[in-house]
């Protein structure tokens, strides 16, 4: 495991503080603002609760997020908070230099097997053309976004912020991989869920994340992942994304939804810069 | 404001150790299963953090439900663990007999008013008859459910479970009030998106909340609420189940979404001893 890039980059050790555990956040998963990603930071905290809980399957995350992370050494606090027949609840806390950067509640149980099947419906997998028919928006456009270079992205179509214009339809659908041939499991799904460009760019619009929750509904199939990321509401200053993850076998693996603050509109000159530096790519390796 | 149920009910008095409320949970908000109201106990746990928070808008709130709430004293302890320019952040325990059994985090700031208006909307407000046109399910039909006393509610028809034909639909739209007269603010919104017959009992099926996120999107205008509330996903033992919020200005004012452990198949013979019971209620009050 620990030569793809999210084993080695989420690993974390036992300290000599009972229950503190201390980890390394690298740059290698910063978003467009040169911040860590959220998502990246949950997936740590996950990690040191995995460890003490009576269950395998993280099945809900929550997160908060104070402080933007930054590259270097961070400690996770965790705490147990109960572990009950079925499900075992804790929390973690992410601190870097003493202060809170990100806390995280979770709970965990064992997801089933083939018993307890799908029972209903009301929502498909998105209809995209195959991976090797779609294109990526070019690895080194996203400016600061390491994480691109670590997340590999298809679509129909390029997005329209990056043709520099936004189409004032913040929703999108599109296949998902680890770039590495890394294949997702449970403790991926929350950092994947907050890996791609916010779907306000289609409004010209920015924003951070102020809470993520992450549903975790079923072991993922290897391969690639069919994804749909959308905001329906967008006022007051503030918006909701969610985020449905679904995986070669048709099943819905992960759902989330986030609460964002808008920050500003900057788009249009963001798109273009964008634009002018690299051109689209097309499909580069084997699906 | 003492004379509504829901702020007599909600009330929380600084006790002799620093950072730790005291309350009462009272038996008027239990659910069908005889328990506490899991957004009733995210409602104290809300106004504890109120009370130590600078900024006066709750904006997000995630409930972990530990054990099951029972009426009697609980002890709301809090942790402010960021207050920032925009956004300040805490956490709240709710403890009964020494135990855990609602954790809450939220994130606190001030709803911007006219200014900062809607952006972009990609849905509405149910379409519903005028509440003097619709029905309601008769209080006294939900078993040990007291919280149907407390909150009021009609739909254009009767719920397929309490026909005793569950619809084979998750889905409802409906409106929404306080019994007794008390308008909805911030505060209140929490409950009320965790208050109505959950959804998958059209699917003959019962669950229990293991998690609840709650984003609240503007303060509420007086009168009655448009609902609607659904479970998209029922697989593998979960589900989702969402819920919008609409005030009478048409406006979103909240928006949830929690993650629910199903617990049995047995509504057909629920739905029929309740049908058994009573009859349906026409409006019987004024709007």
């Amino acid at each position: 495991m620990g030569d793809f890039a999210f084993d080695a980059d989420t690993r974390v050790m036992a300290s000599s503080v009972r229950d503190e555990f201390a980890a390394e956040l690298t740059g290698r998963w910063n978003g467009t603002n040169g911040a860590v990603n959220g998502g990246y930071m949950l997936a740590i905290c996950l990690r040191a609760l995995g460890l003490r809980m009576q269950f395998p399957d993280p099945i809900v995350v929550s997160g908060f997020f104070l402080r933007p992370g930054t590259a270097g050494p961070a400690v996770i606090g965790t705490t147990l908070t109960r572990s009950g027949r079925t499900t075992a609840f804790g929390e973690a806390v992410l601190w870097q230099g003493g202060k809170d950067v990100a806390r995280a509640a979770a709970a965990f149980a064992a997801l089933g097997g083939g018993a307890a099947g799908p029972a209903f419906m009301a929502g498909a997998p998105p209809d995209l053309p195959a991976p090797e028919e779609c294109v990526g928006v070019p690895v080194g456009s996203f400016g600061l976004a390491t994480i691109a270079e670590r997340v590999e992205f298809r679509s129909a179509s390029l997005p329209g912020w990056f043709r520099g214009e936004p189409t004032g339809r913040p929703a999108s659908e599109f296949w998902m991989r680890f770039a590495d041939g890394r294949e997702a499991d449970l403790y991926a799904l929350p950092l994947l869920v907050d890996s791609t460009a916010p779907s306000v760019l289609e409004l010209g619009m920015t924003s951070t994340t102020v809470q993520l929750t992450v549903h975790l509904r079923a072991h993922p199939a290897p391969g690639w992942l069919a994804c749909r990321a959308g905001a329906r509401f967008v006022s007051g200053g503030y918006h909701e994304e969610d985020f449905e993850i679904w995986d070669s076998a048709g099943r819905l693996v992960a759902q989330s939804r986030q609460l964002a603050m808008i920050l500003g509109l900057c788009v249009a000159a963001y798109a273009s810069r964008l634009r002018n530096r690299t051109a689209p790519t097309t499909s580069r390796t084997a699906v």
